[in-house]
Order: C-alpha cells, then structure tokens, then sequence
C-alpha cells in the first residue's frame, strides 16, 4: 500500500489529475458497449453501439479500389519494391505525393473552389493529435478558447489536458436551432476571466450535423478579426454533408472577405469522411507561416506511418474514384440518415434539422422524468441499460439543455439500423401504454422510471452494472470520435 | 510587417522559444546531406550521411518475408477481408495481436529470460512520442531528469520542449569509456536546483553504441532505489547488439535484485532494431500500473496506423524468421562494424570499443586545431563541407570533451561504406603531408586550418553554405534518430 501510495506521488499533476475527461458518460456508454456488444446471432438483446461517429457505409468501394490497385501497398507483390524507401521515410514533412494528394482530395471536396498549397500541410496524430498541437502552437497554459457547445466531448482531452488551455463555452440554444448567436459570443469573450486567444468552429458541427450558414460564418469571422484573436476551423467532417447541402469551408469564406489569415487554421482528418479512423491521419492546415514551421516541428510527436501515408497517397490521387467515392458516399449518408429520422418521426421523436455528419441531434425532452441534468443522465441510463441502445447524452456535450441525445446512424448495417429502431419504437410504445394506465395520475412525461420497474438506477452511480465501470488499468474507451 | 509581428506575438510561447532544438549541428549536418545527396552516379562528389542512424543492412530479409505472406497486409488481394475491421479498429489498447506480437519479440530479443506483459504494452508515435509521453506522466514543469552524457540531441525535443521538464547531464568521460559512475551521478543529484523526479538512460547507448555493465547498472538502480525517482531505460538499440555481448535490459536486472518496480519504466520501438523509423512505432513498458493508465490515455495522441499494427503482429509473430532475422542482423552488424572500424583504424583513427548500435563513437582528438568545441565545430565543418562526410560533432551530444563524433555505419551499402573509408585516408593523408611540408613549425594538430586552405569557415555561422541554413517555413530535418 506504502509503494502504491509511493508510485502515485512521484507521478506528475496531469498523471494524477481527472481533466483527461474520461469520467464521461460518453465514455461510459462505450464501456458499457464493449461489455455486452450487439450481434445479430450470437448476442441478440446486446447494446447496439450508436455512440460511435464511424462512417461504415462505403467500404465496398474502397475495397474494389484496393483489389484493382495492389501496387498502392508495400507490402503485396506489386509494391513491394517501395519497401525500404518508404519504411524509412521519416521526414517531418511528409511524402510529397501525400501532401499533394491531401491538398488536392481537401479542394475537391470543396467542390474545387478553392484551393490548398501542399507546403501548408502539416501532419498530426489524427484530428485528436492535430488539435492538440495547435493549441501547444496558439496558446500559453491558463490562456483559453471559446467554443459554442454543445461541443464534441472529448474536446475537453484533446485540447486542455496536456496543455493547460481552458475552454469557454458560447452558450446556444434550442430556441434558435442552437446557432451562435453574436451576443452570446460577446457575452462569452467579455465574461472571460483569463486571456481569450482564440474560438473554436466544428463546422459541419459535431454533435448538431449542422453546417453554418455564410451570414453567421461571416460574424464570426468578423468577431476574431476585430479581437485579433485564432479561428480554429475542426473540418473533420466536411465530405459528410448531404441532401445537397451548401457547405462553406473557412477557406472559401477568407477568399470573399477581408481578414488577418495569420489568424485562421483548419484541422482535418480522414476518420469520418473516409471512415479510416486506425490510420490516424490528422492535419493541420494553418494560413499561418510561423504555426505551420512550428507544428510541423511538433508532428514528430504523431507522424503518421509512412506504409498509410504511401497507401492513401495513391488512394487519394485517383480523381475518377475520389469522384464517385464522394458523390457515392453522401448518397448513402442521405439516405442513411433519411430512413433513420423517418423511423424516429413515426414515434413521435424528432432531431435537429441537419444536413451533415454521421449523427442526429435527437431531442427527447419530452421523454424527461424532470427537465434537469440529473433526469437526462436518468433517461441516458434508461436507454443504455434497458432499450440497450449507446446514444450519448447531451450534458456530455456541455449542452445547456437538458433532453438532448446525440445518436449515430453510419456505423451499422441497414438490418442492425432496423433493429434500433425496432428498440426504439418499442420503448416509446411501453412508455406510452404506461401513461396511459397511471392515467395522468402525474404529468406523464414524470413516469419513466415507473415504466421501467424492473430498472434500478441510482443517480450517485454512473452505470448501473458493475462490470462496466472503467478499470483503474484498462480503460475501455476508443481515440477520437 | 506589422501582421507579421503580430501572427508571431499571438503564438505560444513554447512556438516562440528555440527550445525544440533545431539550432545544432547535429541537425544542420543533415540540412547539409539533404541540399547536396550523394549519389554513385548522379552526384559522386555529394556528401555521403552518416549522421542518420538507420538500419539498412537486412531488407531484403524482409522483403522475402513479405513475398511469403501477402495476406499480412490488409491491402492485398489476399488480406483485403480484413480491411474494414482494422481501418476502423483505433482502441486506445491497440490490436491484441499486435500488442501480443510486440511483448513476444520484446522477449525474444533478449535471449527469452524475461517475459512482458502484453497488457503493460502501450503505444506511443515512435519513440519520439513514447518519451514525450512518459515525461508527461511523470514529471512537471521544471522537475529535472538526470541523464548521461554525451546523450541523444533530440531528447532535448523530446524530454523537454512541450514539457518544460528540464535535463541534467551527468558527466561521463573518456578517461574510463564514458562509464557512468556513482560520483558523477551523485554530483549531479546533489546539484541540482530542481526537484529530481528520475534517470534517463539509453542502453545501448546513442552515441556510444556501448551496453551497460551489470555491476553499473545494479549500482544505478540501487541509486534511483535510494533516492526514490523513476528510472526511464530508452532500448530502442537492443536487438542491434552483435559479437556476442552479453546485452542486458533493465527487465532482467530487477528480477535480480530488489528494487521498487513502480519507478522502472522501458522505452521501446521498432525504428533501430528493425529499421522501420517511418512506421512510427512507439512503445512505452511500464511496471507501475498508474503509468500504463495514464500513458495509455495520452496514446490517443500518438498511436499506431491500425494497417502498421496489423501488418507488424503478423511479421513479429513468425518465430521463425524473427529467430533467423535477429541472428542474420546481429552477425551483418558485426561484420559492417568490423570492416568500418578496421578501415579506420588504418589510418590511425580509433573509436570507441562498442558492441551495439548503428554507429561508432569517433575519437578525431588528435585532429583539433585547437581542443576546444570551437576546434571541433572547425573540424566539424571541414569534414561535412570538404570531406563531404555528414557525422555528428560530440558536442551536439552534450559530450563534455571535444574532438568525438558519432559516425552511422548501417544506413548504406558496402561500396558507398568504402567510398567513406576512402575519403577519410584521403583526409588524413592529405593532412599528414600538410604536416611534413610545415615541418613542426607548430604543433601538427593546429594546421588542419592550412591544409585546407580553400575552404572557408566560420564560427560564427553555422555552415557554411547559404542552402543549407534551415528556412523559416521548411525545416529540413527528420523525425528520430
């Protein structure tokens, strides 16, 4: 007991602090996934895993691709050759024809209106190592950033942890389709304590799958311009928009207005839009000279492998494939997407109306037992434990209002998105068969726990099963999502 | 000019600190390769690296082993079935497979008297990454670390730059081979101004390509007993011990005394031992539980490309050839450091005597013109620039005595080895006429300025060439090594 009391002592502040964020129901919810996963045959009542932004739909095309272009590997007969150059390479910068296709892939997808220099393109760790660098590159510890919540959870990891740098939310709301308001901006920068140096953007927006429109972008902008201030654009899932959907990347906006670009940087990643969240491909994209020397000095800490850097180069460079690769794969998103808020709608269950992503932003307020964190975090264990379905909940979110769910619909098959909402629809069903026998003894919304007795939650623990709790050693949870 | 500054003054201010340590010859050295490659047919005259320390020697060894198992990689015909799963797979754990490969070769490597376990293997981005990650776990900002010197140049990237953890050498000298003793190492401790939280040391040692004793090691580590600080053991060189040493790793040593295991933590990576750097393999093993935890928590900042992994458990799991590949490197090692180090021998150049590692520890002493770090950054430059030689000046190594350099011998193939060998006799005969002709009129060693008279250097200036200063935008350096 002496030498573990020992061996946490001599560990540094970070070691032995919770900001890792860990500690999240978001996390938990996978934990309680990996416990008792779904499967069609050998676990049927499984938890079906809709916490997980993965992008499961087009692997047949990537597959065709490879079966046509085996010389893409180094490691297959045909290029093999490469072998040794490409085990070797380890410059800071990247093999050029990496770069080159990563610029061209990120204009294409922005329908070519704009375009990107090769020389700008700086690697990271994924978008979780990108991110993270840029706040070593833009920010002193103490000093903070502004970001509109809801934002991604693990936000809270990537860019505050290890460097000290606080985040401050920009408060928005249903009321408004949660868009940024320039008041609550304002009211965010000037209640600041501490030295403001920058906002944050997820555009299209996780967890919304919205995209902002030009006129709020423009503000924005205008905002950081006037305080001299970074924008961070996170664009990780700028090839998930959908239904023809007039998505703006930062990049087309600063060609149309006047702004210091010293001030803007991109973070971009093949995780979503591709679905190759093992490859860890993150990139910085900075308009900033000093930020690209700076981070690309920093990306030793999270090169990627230059056996993926060769593969997606040649990937990535095929124009006809990339072509139909993203034409293909928001078809499907939107059809995807389509089905699942239709089968939510029948039920009574709406979303946020949204044109990106690999998610919905599922409003279940009506669904609340009491409109506050703790009937939220009640119905999140409903969910998870009973109906056995991962969505998150929107307090992981740092949303400011109770009742909102982010729930994933690209990471199944069509039979399992069947099934959840089979779930779903079930749910619903007892729960309203319920209202109808207590009878409006109380307003009914406060009954979901007497139509789930068999359920027994406890608001002091997070998870209601032992075996889903994090263990000290082997935490349970994935990287960036 | 103005938004030049001020893009600058809203940096952090580790992005305007020199701190990353790109400003050393060790690193200008290879700027110098780089604007002028040899070649044996396009560039004969160009500058020849061996400043980099790779492992070329054995791949055709692995070549053919991919020629036998196409299946290895998911990007083959013959693996392609397991695409999805692994361009998906980002657990923070890794692939179990690959973290079961990684612990058995750990073993393998050391002769099979020690075992890991496959649960205390966490990744890190290279060992660049894997360092980092261990300082952020153990150390504040401005805790200290003891560390030998001379000691690896870009452990000041790695260990301090992001961390502000700050390292302080212990002075080894020529006068006993660079050993480590109990003096200089408790001369460091009680100097110190700063809290003292552990020991860095690399065994086998970069630059010295020696192994740590047993005696001084069971010393040491009943120091950092003692004294209670962590023990970091970087051995990332272990399986590039050749001539039958008798190699042992820190793993081994605990197991025969009694120490506190909770302050023993290993360093690894694939980079020397199998020569692949650009994979970016990384790995930190620790005995202390709240390490692993939390080092496995920051691997989401650096972890391995899911298509590396899967393709290196299946490489590190054929006992066979990891059998037939450790002995075949070994004894191509040994022969390549035999033939270099005789070469020079004859012509009255010395190193010294090592057993491990990709390079030799120089002693060119008797070519100072004057002994101090101003007469070896002039030897320096005279080897990299008329020579046409990229080795790396001790003092870029923090070596206390002047007139060392450390020399890679493994990043070429045999007859651009015996250019280099040719190149140095011509060098020193050169020199040795130089010093008949001037007949003692000074000391011989002071005339090397002389005998190069159509070279023009500066201490002032790096090098000495305008290319080869590094640009603002573009450094030009690598990743580890």
């Amino acid at each position: 007991m002496e030498i573990k009391n020992l061996s946490t002592r001599m560990l540094s502040k970070i070691a032995k602090s919770d900001e890792h964020g860990e500690n999240s129901p978001y996390f938990d919810g996978w934990k309680a996934y990996d416990s008792d996963p779904f499967d069609p045959i050998r676990n049927p009542n499984g938890v079906i895993q809709m916490g997980l932004a993965e992008n499961q739909l087009c692997f047949d095309l990537v597959q065709e691709w490879i079966e046509r272009n085996p010389e893409a590997s180094i490691c297959s007969h045909e290029g093999l050759h490469a072998f040794k150059n490409i085990a070797l390479f380890q410059d800071y910068h990247g093999l050029p024809h990496f770069r080159n296709a990563v610029a061209r892939f990120m204009a294409k997808m922005r329908g070519g209106r704009v375009s990107f220099d090769p020389d700008r393109i700086v690697m990271g760790g994924g978008a979780t190592g990108a991110n993270e660098m840029l706040m070593f590159c833009l920010a002193d510890p103490g000093d903070a950033f502004l970001i509109p919540s809801p934002y991604y959870p693990a936000f809270d990891r990537d860019l505050r942890w290890r460097t000290g740098v606080k985040l401050i939310p920009i408060n928005c709301q249903s009321s408004n389709n949660f868009k940024i308001t320039k008041e609550a901006l304002e009211e965010s920068y000037q209640n600041a304590k501490v030295k403001v140096k920058g906002l944050i953007l997820s555009n299209p927006s996780n967890p919304l799958g919205t995209i902002l429109d030009k006129e709020t972008f423009k503000t924005l902008i205008e905002f950081i311009n006037d305080k001299k201030i970074h924008l961070v654009c996170d664009e990780i899932y700028a090839a998930t928009v959908f239904g023809g959907a007039n998505y703006t990347s930062v990049s087309e906006i600063i060609q149309e207005m006047e702004c210091d670009r010293n001030l803007i940087h991109i973070v971009y990643s093949l995780s979503k839009d591709m679905g190759f969240p093992g490859f860890r491909v993150g990139i910085i994209y900075s308009y900033n000279d000093n930020v690209v020397n700076c981070a690309r000095k920093m990306s030793s800490f999270g090169l990627v492998s230059s056996q993926t850097q060769h593969f997606l180069a040649s990937m990535l460079s095929d124009d006809d494939f990339m072509d139909k690769y993203l034409l293909e794969s928001s078809r499907r998103l939107a059809s995807r997407h389509s089905k699942f808020t239709n089968g939510l709608d029948k039920v009574g269950i709406s979303c946020l109306a949204s044109n990106a992503g690999l998610f919905c932003w599922m409003d279940l307020r009506h669904l609340l037992k009491e409109e506050t964190f703790e009937g939220e975090l009640g119905l999140w264990r409903v969910v998870i434990n009973d109906v056995k379905l991962n969505v998150s909940p929107g307090s992981s979110f740092h949303c400011q209002e109770p009742g909102w769910f982010r729930v994933c619909f690209a990471n199944m098959d069509d039979e399992t998105m069947e099934i959840a909402l089979r779930r779903i629809r079930k749910f619903v069903g007892t729960n309203e068969q319920e209202n109808a026998r207590v009878k409006m003894a109380k307003p009914w919304r406060k009954n979901l726990r007497l139509s789930f007795s068999s359920i027994t939650y406890d608001h002091e623990t997070r998870v209601s099963s032992p075996v889903i709790m994090s263990s000290p050693r082997s935490p349970l949870v994935r990287a960036h999502t």
